[in-house]
């Protein structure tokens, strides 16, 4: 098998972070990228929440939990900071969440490089930085927790 | 026992209905009114997902199910009626909802006028006007059923 | 509409009651009997759990909760006073339970009278006696709610 | 660290295996033996189901799935194989599953001889027979998939 390496990620605003992230900085770990909106029910009602397992499950140094805002409808309900934020703190969501960069096109500007379809979609990086695993909907924790430890063991 | 009248709401804007509701238009039937917010966790898990659940359980002449946006933090992000909007279409919510009159107080109008504790809030008005039940939080399906029949067979 | 009288049932032996229960004793409330199986995964994981919300949600003056355990198959297994005590103690169910009376043919005796189709069964039976639900499988909690209510307020 | 090699389990009857199987045939896999009791709610509501899920999620050749029914009480109920087997079958339990031998003191000889505290009790053994992990009670789907791909992966 051969994979590619994961597209870095523009983002226009970042949450819960002092400073912005890059791909980059974070090879070394796996990464866990959950494209959502905060208008979405699956994300809400099930993506995120097994999002934050996964940040209380492993440590912070071997798997980085990154949520990514991901806008592509509802863009004066949900397209603004102060939305997110708000949304974030009633959530108890913690780990850092960048807004992905809204484009002249439909899609904002990360969520057309993954091509991905709605939301919300998985993402798995490995410690390289290659895409490892990119999936729209949910997936089973069982499955990711197998999943993550794969990708924390090469 | 003696109740009293249900104070009526002050409501700015309505959405899923073609009219303004009065609780005065509504004698006759049991309302059940959820008051919440859409940034609420416990409403957006719990609260509105058992609304549905009456509204598709009961006629809806005999009970009318009315939702309450009683925006009292977050206004920048939850207070617009486009916000709402999104919202209510994603979660698939078509039962009326009313949104609560701003005042100059910390409370919107109709949330000062029950003095609600906070969001989610269930209130069951019965079909004379009376109010019959106000809590803060959440109520197991098997009691609200009783209590909505209850009321419907007075 | 009319209604016919719920058939007597035929308990062989009571489990969680000092002597034996006939439903002539128990006019005056309504009645749920949870028809189960010890070893059915609906039973065990759905109707059981719901009849003990029953039991609980509602004064025994005004519901008899009474759990009929119908064994049509694997007798060996399940169709000893002994087991049933062990699992009805495991489960924490304190209502009373009957022991439907086995018989010469597939299905135990009231098991045949009510002419169920399986397990679990629930059936409400009203103030004065008559049959007034007989469901095979669950039925959701608001629903319940009100049935039990609505004849509670006959 | 070091690690023991886990105990060879003492059983008297097998079930959903045409031959009694021991750990040293299992050398090379992974293998995750869930001790349970089928009257035990714990065992029934959260450990058989994650047994069952570990079982459809990895490839028999990696994980082997195994039941160990250790009866220490309600042994009239609950110490026959017929008893075990109906409920193996109406739970869709399709993984082998050995019964623990009884001895004469209160727990049966491979509970005894593993020192488990009750039921249900988890336990993961890697390729080589060591013993990696002994849990009584339950542990969530994301850690249990970690765990098990670090085994796979060693």
């Amino acid at each position: 098998m051969s994979f590619k390496l994961a597209p870095d990620w523009d983002v226009s605003e970042w949450l819960n972070t002092p400073a912005p992230l890059t791909l980059q900085e974070l090879r070394g770990r796996v990464v866990l990228v959950e494209a959502f909106q905060m208008l979405c029910p699956g994300c809400v009602g099930e993506a995120l929440p097994q999002a934050k397992r996964v940040a209380s499950t492993f440590d912070d140094q071997d798997v980085a939990v990154i949520g990514l805002h991901t806008v592509f409808e509802h863009h004066a309900a949900q397209g603004g900071r102060d939305a997110l934020a708000a949304f974030l703190h009633e959530y108890g969501i913690t780990f850092p969440v960048g807004i992905d960069r809204v484009s002249t096109q439909l899609l904002p500007i990360t969520m057309a490089a993954y091509k991905m379809q709605g939301t919300p979609t998985q993402i798995l990086i490995d410690r390289n930085g290659y895409l490892r695993k990119q999936q729209f909907g949910s997936c089973e924790d069982l499955k990711l927790g197998a999943e993550i430890m794969a990708l924390m063991r090469e």
